[in-house]
Order: C-alpha cells, then structure tokens, then sequence
C-alpha cells in the first residue's frame, strides 16, 4: 500500500535501520509503505546527510527512487544543538512549499532519542499533518524482549558520566522504580557500556532485574536479563561498539 | 530476509496491526521479516486467540503459513491477571519443547502497554533466546509524531477513572514534567477519550504542549500538538471508539 497523495504538503517520519545495510536489509526492519514512502520523496530533513543518503540507495534497491538521489535537496539539523522554535519554523516552511518533506534520523525513529522534535513541533504549529511511518525503535524492541514491566516505563536518556553523579542517579531511580514499579532505560556511548553495566552491577540491590539489549535487529544482537546478583555472578563480556539499551526494575 | 533457524526454541515477539487489515494491509505496517517469521510458526502464546487467527489468516495471503492454521497450537494468556512467574515459566516449557514459540498481543507491540512480559521472564529465566521483531506501536508513532520531547519520556499506563484522583494525578506529572522536561505519555479506554481531554485541557498549565494521537496507521489517524491554551479554545471532537495516546510537555 502506498500513502494517499495529498494536495498539501505534508512532514513523513521515516524510520531507518538500526544497522548497516550490510548486515541486515530494510525488508526487515522496514514494512513495504516505510519503504516506497522513502522513495516517492525527494526533501529531506536529516540528522546526516551521509548516512540519510546511504539509506536512500538501499531504498532504491528495491523500490526505484521517483527522482535521481542527485535531485534530492537535503537540509541536515544542526549538530549537538536543539533547533530553537523559529529557526525549525522557516526551515520547514522552505522544505515543505507544497510538497512532503522526510524527516530521517542517523538510526531507527526520528524524534526519540534523536533530534527532530523541533521541526515536528513546527510542523504541528504551521498546521501540517505529520505522518509517523513504522520502523525499528531500539528502545521499542529491547523494552519488548526485556520481560520487563512494560505497562509503565520510563526513558531516561544518557546518565551523567561523572561516576558518583551517575551512581547517584541509578540509585534515585531504582527508588523510583520501586516505588512506582516502573522500568527504567537508558543508554549509552558504547565505548561506556562496559562501565555502565559495571556501575549497576554495583550500585543496584541484588534483587532488581537488569537487561542489557545490545546490537538490536544485526547479527550479534542479544537481550538478556538476570537479576543484579546473577550479573554480579556471570558477568558478560560488553562489546564496545555496539550500541545498547539498559533497562531495569525493582525487584 | 528470514529469521536464521537454531536447534533450540526460542520465544519470537511478533507485532500485530493497530487496526483491521480491512482498514490498513498488513505490508504497511509490518517487514517482510516478520510476516514470513509469523508465517513459519505453528506455536503460539496469544492475548486473544480470535484476532491472533485473524491475523494468521492476514499472513497467510502474503506468505503463506507453514503449518495449516487448524494444526496451530495456542495458549492463551489469562484474561485481567498478570500471570505468577511459576504459570509463566511452566507454560513457555510446554509451548517450548525445542521449538520457535511466537508471542502476540491483541493489538501492537506485545509486552508495551499489553500482557505478556511474564513469559518474557520466564524464557530470560530458561536462557531462552528472546528475538524481538519489529511493527507498530502507538506509543512510539504518537510519541515520534507529537514533536513534544523524545530524549526523556514516560508511559504512565492509565490514569485513575476517579476524577478527583485522575485530576491530581494530571497536576502531578505536569510538575515532574516541568521539572524534568520529561514527556508524559497515557492512554484511555476509547469512550472516555473525550472526558479525559476535557479534564486534561482544564487542570493542565495553559502553555503546556497537549498531544493526541488517534486511531495510528488507520485511515482515520490523526496526531495534533497544541498548547493547553490553543486547546481550550479549538477543542475537538474526539471519536468514541477509536484508541488514543495523549502525551504532554509542561511549557
């Protein structure tokens, strides 16, 4: 199925893989509309205009790009910066003249856990319909393999990295999460995972579950989760350029 | 691309459409690797055993099922109840029995906002390999669509049905959300959409941001931000049987 055509322009979100191309295709991380939305667009709005452009080819290898990638115009977000509310309103309003605009993320859903929220937030303020396509949430999938309380969780994006400012977080949040029995994910540069993993073996009582889902949707990906005294007793060796999600609840 | 096989079971997570496949064809909402993952099963752990065979049915025409439907093993998830970690973990043994065992909620992602999370525990428990397949969930898609903030956010469940409790309760996490910049994410049951809205346009801030998200990937989907203050004076007409998501910002 393709998306209805419409007379004006409209903002898609489009969901893009959490691996490389190489290792996992987009027929299995993307349905067949996430697909053939892609290739009927040719405005983007990108986090990186490497990655969004790779992203198109694999399109393209399997449903045909409607203009050549050449033809393709491509505002990337600022970097390490939000995007203050003016700034997102003339940009889309130049992107959009009419026609659907894409908003891409480097990895999996724009807007969580990524930036973009702006230029939706602008979309919302100009009137223009916003169109959320399905695709791979590392936060979604590891949240659902984690046996976790899913009925209420919360995402806590990065913790601090000072090491007694991170323990201390971990440690209001696992209260949190007694309190409210709430599952609490965040997640981290990989090169950190290893400590990270670490610092909650440590910090955390013995009894609270702890999952650790790693290189979600590509070849090496595994979810798994023990309680904290049997990760004190296992352990598990971290690879440290894969990207993971941590989860944990109150036991 | 299809799921690798393995000598052992394992529990595969399968997402299932938001609305009939009358409404929206299962290829706009799921990847190829999922449906033909659905496909190649015949062991099953359902909320609902009516729309989980549905659903199957909905597979079949695309990919054609392995195992004749009316030789399809189903256990059903207990109805109201979250299920003790013994039933849960004698219950996946049975299903088990070195075979792939797919899990599926009523509507959407299992284990978010739905049962299922016990048999998760159960197989982390076994060491049961856990694959999470990707599909569509409201709160991802209205949380990706609401342009409200997606680095830090929470799925509160329900909020109470007592109104003076359900107010005090808005007011609360309207403080937490201001003082955390944390989205806040709910849900209700269809025919209180309306009076949930209503209570939430009254007791929340006027420069909050209000989000809803309705009936996603359907015909009739919609996603509108608006400040508290622009909702007080546009309202909406909120549809009575279709599933929202609200979420909010404090301002």
């Amino acid at each position: 199925m393709d998306l209805p055509k419409t007379q004006e322009g409209r903002l898609l979100l489009i969901p893009t893989p959490l691996v490389e191309v190489a290792q996992t295709p987009l027929t299995a991380v993307l349905p067949q509309t996430t697909i053939n939305a892609a290739s009927a667009l040719h405005h983007w709005i990108v986090e990186n205009a490497k990655t969004a452009r790779a992203f198109l080819g694999a399109v393209h290898a399997i449903s045909p790009l409607s203009v050549p990638l050449q033809h393709h115009v491509m505002t990337v977000l600022p970097k390490h910066s939000q995007l203050d509310p003016a700034s997102a309103l003339a940009l889309l309003k130049t992107a959009l003249n009419a026609q659907d605009v894409g908003l891409l993320s480097e990895a999996g859903a724009p807007c969580i856990a990524d930036p973009g929220a702006a230029i939706v937030a602008a979309a919302h303020e100009l009137g223009v319909t916003v169109v959320p396509l399905v695709g791979p949430s590392s936060i979604l999938l590891g949240l659902m393999a984690s046996g976790l309380e899913g009925q209420r969780f919360a995402f806590q994006g990065y913790l601090p990295v000072q090491a007694e400012a991170r323990d201390a977080t971990i440690r209001a949040l696992e209260g949190e999460s007694a309190q409210r029995h709430q599952t609490q994910l965040c997640i981290e540069t990989p090169y950190r995972n290893a400590a990270l993993l670490l610092a909650m073996t440590r910090v955390l009582q013995r009894t609270t579950r702890l999952t650790v889902a790693c290189g979600l949707t590509g070849p090496q990906s595994f979810v798994r989760t023990r309680t904290v005294e049997q990760w004190r007793r296992e352990g598990i060796a971290m690879p440290d350029k894969i990207p993971a999600l941590f989860g944990f609840l109150a036991g």
